[in-house]
């Protein structure tokens, strides 16, 4: 078994993030982490994938409002959701004429987004590079479950899918945070086939990429202020933690997981947590990239995880394949490594 | 409005390539440009799905098998399809332990994947990247239109999706043909709204990408041996060169289009012709990369053209954004522009 992480040598800089939530989210715990709650669930659209689409060009424009930046700035943007064919993405950006790549990776996809816009600034095949991703409770629930109106029960294994989205630019100007690695994910697929359990799914994919960047960069736990999950929520977050303790590593001290940040699992009912793309793109663009570039954190690893089923396979009897990119971010720029990627053997 | 070009100055290489197809493809004009035709829609598994998944794996390991390389031998894989949250791809890639990038360009991805593979080894990111997309008729079918069952008529400006994945290995090594440069294109959104004419819905992002790219590039249309486009078939190109004309530029003689390449229109009943992400890539792969290594093309612009709609969404009364990325593709590998990237305003 083979990985693969790549290292930005110029330390690409996320020089502006911004996150939209909903109702639910502001109630939550994490509140002020958001730049705008919309307690709409349409936010004055028609429909719910239409208030998606909103949502996210709302934290687009926000993200470059806080950056001072123009729509015309950027030279690529990265982006895509769990909607089918990232409809809420590519509805919510089409009219801001910015060269885009679609990409998916269900709620890993912040991840995948800052990767790629931080190789195409390190690289030099940009200027500026925007990462966004999105996800909205309702029409998440119709799409994957049931509607809405249907009022099925959930089982306590269930996430709650964030009405929220990520948005954050990154650039070669100089103020942290800095991206300075990141471990592309492989697939993993351990047979759990519970839709409405996917932190279990996700788990053994988030497990298999931390390890990978460790053993890629020979960097220890220990110098990271957090070792952060996507999504995994309550039930995922065990199952990792159990299975770096069979490696002899307590990752429990370190870890934190933005599906058991999102919401107060004693005032709300999301069962095991919070998931979704907007979940993890939320929480690195409010929490922790604003406590990065203040120096409360000096580094975290940022593995949003993402499970890859869709409901027509999953009623197939199919099981849940899962994936993991890692991003290692930093307040500090650091000195640049001589290679540009590491491959070690397993 | 700007684009983005960006220049691959170590001219990565297109090292080995494949395309698999099924029994249409097999009997069309192009069936030599397939590795393996397999007349089963299962692909022998027990759904369309999981034929389509099949279909994909066995056209990365052809890619593979072709070019004499090992699973381990590849450090990144780029991958998306039309179905829904890709399960297309993922589920075919899943036992492959490959690291992994899922994108979304609808029938545009392969063009997405090139630009990201040769990008990833351009920048020394990768040694060996693959790119690999599909598509699958009775599978798109019943997701995007009716259940086949249902037996639908349809309109004279449908398109008939390929059953046919491509996939494709960059590298560094030195061996034609060379990815030179490439356009990253915008969403463009003209108000069409007929799910049934896709062709006139991608049209104005192929002409918008290509443009582009003559405009960043400051190449002349005359240099390549042919500009084609995914899959617009007989309304969408003519409405391409249509706009071309209005510019003063006969598109005609260059322009060749993968969607009316596939099949006979008149031995089968492809309406307006052939459609489907599979569609471009097996072009690519099996007609267009062939002929690029022999050097009887010297030059081509690849501009594979994604319709971004879903079906929720355009029964909400919603148009269709379009995209359109732009690859050259030389069989020679030319000399390093001095620069990595060009956005000029238009």
């Amino acid at each position: 078994m083979k990985g693969c992480t790549v290292f930005f040598g110029t330390s690409p800089a996320i020089i502006s993030s911004a996150s939209v939530g909903g109702k639910m989210e502001g109630d939550g715990p994490m509140s002020a982490c958001f730049d705008k709650i919309n307690e709409d669930p349409f936010f004055s659209c028609e429909t719910f994938e239409q208030g998606e689409s909103k949502l996210l060009k709302e934290t687009v424009l926000k993200a470059l409002e806080k950056g001072s930046l123009a729509t015309g700035s950027i030279d690529v943007m990265f982006g895509g959701d769990l909607l089918d064919q990232c409809v809420g993405t590519t509805y919510g950006v089409r009219e801001l004429d910015i060269p885009f790549l679609g990409i998916y990776g269900a709620c890993s996809t912040v991840t995948e987004g800052v990767l790629l816009a931080s190789l195409f600034i390190d690289g030099g095949y940009a200027k500026r590079a925007l990462a966004v991703t999105s996800s909205h409770f309702c029409a998440a629930e119709r799409q994957y479950r049931f509607p809405l109106n249907y009022g099925g029960q959930r089982t306590p294994t269930s996430q709650y899918t964030a009405t929220a989205a990520g948005a954050l630019v990154v650039s070669a100007e100089r103020l942290p945070p800095y991206v300075r690695a990141a471990t592309v994910g492989r697939i993993v697929d351990m047979g759990v086939k519970d839709a409405a359990n996917m932190g279990a799914a996700m788990a053994p994919a988030a497990y298999t990429s931390i390890k990978q960047f460790f053993e890629d960069t020979e960097l220890k736990p220990e110098m990271f202020d957090a070792i952060v999950t996507g999504d995994l929520g309550k039930v995922g977050s065990r199952v990792l933690c159990e299975l770096f303790s069979r490696d002899g590593i307590d990752l429990t001290t370190l870890h934190r997981d933005c599906g058991t940040m999102l919401y107060s699992f004693e005032e709300q009912d999301v069962h095991a947590g919070g998931s979704g793309a907007g979940c993890a793109a939320s929480m690195l663009c409010g929490y922790f990239i604003p406590r990065l570039r203040s120096g409360e954190f000096r580094n975290i690893l940022f593995a949003a995880t993402g499970a890859l089923l869709n409901p027509t396979v999953s009623a197939q009897g199919e099981s849940i394949p899962a994936i993991s990119h890692a991003v290692w971010i930093s307040s500090d720029p650091g000195t640049a490594p001589d290679i540009r990627f590491s491959r070690k053997e397993r």
